[in-house]
């Protein structure tokens, strides 16, 4: 007979769903569409020579070595690689301080399997980001949402937050995915006061830092804690665990993310880590370590801040001819997205639809709230579409949007 | 303040333990020693070259394209090409029934984020592998340990423990790490109908089913459940969830293994990877199809025959020659590994210690029992050390225990 597999599946099934992104993904395959929906590096940043160069050093110098099983922490050289770099930002560091993960999606994954019992309250920014929320909804994870505003979390709104018990606090400080908002130094510093002053962690997830375009490089929280607390000898052995990757620096097709944390802390996450994959691949390591040494990040930034950096003023400029006066947006000084804001009302999924059909996407705001509304707000991003193609996509979008609120103002 | 994290962690982590594995792996760092401990494939086996050649054409063809995010399902050509394979043995399979993970450890993982509430039970053999407990006691799993011997799972036993109600069986037909013992083909079709009896699913681990150096190549449990159900369409809907992995075939660095199902429990585990990992990391997934598609794996797999064959036969040789009488151990037919029985009473635990004075290492078998026993067993890698290394340590090993049990008899 039949297995009646529904009737296996354990509770936890039942807070985890498809991810909206996921299947928003979906609509840009199809290639007459041009999407502002996925959250895509442009490939033409990827240094593919240099990929192939590693590929040959590594196999010819390191062989077998490469290919073979190994530590679930990840790779030394790698790992002291991240430690050096996070050094200069006054954070005192070593390997022992660093896991390599499979991407930052798992880290993720494993503070939800650390952290998180079902109905354990997280502080978030609202909007925030999706992935995170699809990881910790499977360990039933409840949120507090904390209102964001142009320079980030609203701290004022914090402090209510914090006195509700949280397990601890999410932030991403640059560039936010979905706003494109940057905290500011002074809310960055008073978010390491206020944990500090209850307790609670911060998960700091910052896969974009490097990617500025404009105004002042700002420390990350880590650093500040680190610098807040003082020295504490060679490791850090603060409140904050850090978040960063490749996928925005090399390439997400390796699938290759680094957590920070105090080093027993780290302890932890390598119990689990070992028993959800063992280690990070190997070979992966070995060739992002080759490629990144010597330098060649530090150059190739500069490269993918160039290109992004266009294409973010394309948008933005052919967003101030196109779209119309009642629709605002922000003006991210980096990253990847930015976050248009429609009048109240108007349903940017109701928006979408008519949008496909013009052959433009985009992602409605409304999943990005953990607690519900932001029915009227979007995520465009624009490091993936060439100058070109944002001209074309928003010039179609602006003209939708133009018709629905002169539409909706009749009507 | 300093940070009280312990305070901060899940209850879940009260069941996620350190590997005695892992732990051990690192005996085998010391060069020094003589390690039978690890599960660690021969480096002299790995395609180092035709990887080389592998990673050129996937850079030079797809470029950019194979360093990009990609779907959650896995590379669609490896997919098929997995579908094909497994059409050998008369399961009808297409891409749908196939989901790419980040080595078995994770398909292990997904099994127990899916289906296991903490306190179901699992029907596991005693004897078992170590890493899906370890996997699935994080999910709080208990265990109904079916005795096995050497023709594997004893299925008399099985319909005592199918009558419990557990959530679903898992075996490892083939060469079984740690016993070595291959499920014979009776009891296969056994195994079989009594999970469809009892509408019990079954999880098969087949890592090793390729590496068989003597005997018949029996079919996969996956196969006799699609034959005993009949032909059901193109895509496979019956009963068993298999595993199997490039690890063993091609290289373990690379954290490549696939899973089949049905495409309705396929569809959920897509759902657990996605808020796990995203995707398993594209460049792997188009390096190990290039390698593999013409025939390549069929040729390789015979050289790995070869040469693990010449090792497992040193290593029974050297055990009958220096081994005293009182041991027992098992002649498995292919595999990584074997499995010794010393006399009741004699701690494995123990004897490890002395072992590693004198510069050799095993697995004490105790581990594998998730419900005690086998305080006195031992598990014995043979892929990893070449045929002289084994001669030394095996020698070692037998001079200890014939030391130990002359001594243990006298005292």
């Amino acid at each position: 007979m039949q297995t009646p597999w529904e009737y296996r599946y354990a509770h936890r099934t039942k807070s985890m769903g498809s991810s909206v992104i996921r299947e928003l993904l979906k609509l840009t395959e199809q290639p007459d569409i041009i999407s502002f929906a996925g959250g895509l590096p442009a490939p033409e940043v990827f240094p593919v020579q240099k990929f192939q160069e590693a590929c040959n050093i590594v196999l010819e110098k390191y062989g077998a070595q490469a290919l073979q099983y190994s530590t679930t922490e990840g790779y030394r050289p790698l790992r002291e690689m991240i430690a050096r770099h996070a050094s200069r930002y006054a954070v005192q560091l070593t390997a022992d301080n660093i896991l390599i993960t499979s991407g930052s999606q798992q880290a993720l994954d494993f503070i939800g399997r650390l952290f998180i019992n079902r109905g354990d309250h997280i502080v978030v920014e609202s909007p925030t980001y999706l992935g995170a929320l699809q990881a910790w909804n499977a360990y039933g994870a409840q949120y507090i949402a904390v209102r964001a505003d142009e320079h980030g979390m609203v701290i004022d709104e914090l402090e209510e937050a914090l006195r509700k018990g949280p397990k601890f606090i999410y932030v991403l400080p640059n560039f936010q995915n979905p706003s494109g908002c940057t905290l500011s130094l002074e809310r960055r510093k008073k978010l390491v006061e206020l944990a500090d002053k209850y307790g609670v962690p911060i998960v700091e997830d910052d896969p974009y830092g490097q990617l500025r375009y404009e105004g002042e490089h700002l420390p990350p929280v880590v650093a500040l804690d680190s610098q807040y607390r003082g020295s504490n000898g060679s490791h850090y052995t603060g409140n904050v665990i850090y978040l960063s990757t490749f996928s925005k620096l090399l390439a997400p097709g390796l699938r290759l993310a680094w957590m920070i944390a105090p080093p027993e802390v780290i302890r932890r996450f390598v119990m689990a880590k070992q028993a959800a994959d063992l280690h990070t691949a190997s070979f992966n390591q070995y060739v992002a370590y080759e490629v990144s040494k010597g330098g060649f990040l530090d150059e190739h930034v500069k490269l993918i801040r160039a290109v992004y950096k266009e294409r973010r003023d394309v948008m933005l400029e052919m967003m101030e001819e196109m779209f119309p006066p009642e629709v605002r947006w922000t003006r991210p000084q980096g990253g990847m997205f930015l976050w248009g804001i429609m009048p109240l009302g108007i349903d940017a999924a109701e928006v979408l639809k008519r949008a496909v059909e013009r052959k433009v996407a985009f992602v409605p705001g409304a999943a990005f709230h953990p607690n519900g509304g932001g029915e009227n707000t979007m995520r465009l991003n624009f490091s993936y579409c060439s100058p070109d193609t944002i001209r074309e996509g928003i010039t179609r979008l602006g003209t939708l949007l133009t018709e629905l609120l002169h539409h909706n103002g009749k009507s």
